[in-house]
């Protein structure tokens, strides 16, 4: 490792294909082909050398694999979405009951994505208490795209009670839950978005405001 | 682009070299030379990308070069710094006061991340409403990533009072500062994280759990 390493045209190239190509995978698109241990562990490991603040670190992962467990998350992610449904409208609400949200069952691998709090002051985080918990979102948003350029495929499920997946995996008080994710390999990774394809919104342009609003 | 794009062996290695890389940095380490707008395009660019709760891309960008508005906010700063100081003890405060925590007047470019919450209910966003923030974090982490794999350093400033900031960009009420991040070219990127190099804190093995707690 050089000290000073300074990136070309073609590793500046890689990085962006692999940001235009990351796509959120759901059930409809996995494979159930099992996820060989040395590509999770290149994902994992994406996720220890992400920012976090204070280099505190405050990361927990649980890897489920566990038919049973599976379960149990896809039961509470009908309930929570049949709860979510009501939310929305005429055409929203017909084209909402259509998608397919989730690929709990459908992925070898899911991994349930925790924040542990530090029972000691964080450089960093006294003024900004969110910090621990964007940390291991940050950590997340390494382990999509390392994902993405092992050709394996990542889908973020939050259609979810928090509490209730806490409870299912015997997780900590303390401990929250952020994320759950599901991993592994797939039928096609979609050109766009697939709420873009299916017109559920549109891409617009960034908001860019110049000094001050 | 081909619909299902496949990376290559040197594609999974250059993001691996950049999330390695990629450093926190602050004023000891950038230098005053200009950012290039076509820079800067690239790293908003990436922003864009990152995934969204129910493509919502709730994000907002302000772009800050005035003097006196960095200086403002590095006033702010101080304050809340000094506050956070009497959190640690002993060596810690000792060591905790030699730090230079944040690049606000040396990077040419400050940029305030915010997220705008939406009026409508967002897809996804119903259960776990954080949602809409941890969308925003994974668009700075696109950025992050990108500015590395440019070659130009990034520091995300959190000891800062969210409300203040707010009130020094005039930002709406309801929008809520993600990040301050100040970008720019730099002198080095260190081989290590500066936290580690000085011992505030260790790198620690990943916690990974397997099925339950």
């Amino acid at each position: 490792m050089t000290k000073n390493k300074q990136f070309t045209a073609s590793a500046q190239q890689s990085l962006a294909d692999i940001i235009y190509h990351r796509r959120d995978i759901r059930g409809n698109n996995f494979l159930n082909s099992p996820l060989p241990q040395a590509v999770l562990d290149k994902i994992l490991h994406a996720a220890a050398l992400a920012p976090s603040v204070g280099l505190s670190q405050p990361w927990e992962f649980v890897i489920v694999r566990d038919k049973e467990t599976k379960q149990r998350v896809a039961d509470n992610h009908q309930h929570e979405n049949e709860r979510a449904e009501k939310e929305f409208k005429d055409n929203q609400k017909h084209l909402y009951r259509q998608l397919k949200l989730e690929g709990i069952k459908e992925a070898p691998i899911n991994i349930a994505v925790f924040y542990k709090p530090s029972t000691q002051p964080i450089l960093g985080q006294n003024s900004m208490p969110e910090m621990g918990e964007y940390s291991v979102v940050c950590a997340i948003q390494n382990m999509w795209l390392t994902a993405r350029s092992l050709n394996v495929g990542l889908g973020w499920v939050s259609i979810l009670n928090p509490e209730k997946v806490k409870s299912i995996l015997n997780a900590p008080h303390e401990n929250k839950l952020i994320a759950y994710l599901c991993i592994g390999y797939v039928k096609e990774f979609l050109e766009l978005p697939e709420l873009e394809i299916l017109s559920w919104h549109k891409r617009t342009p960034l908001k860019i405001i110049d000094e001050t609003y």
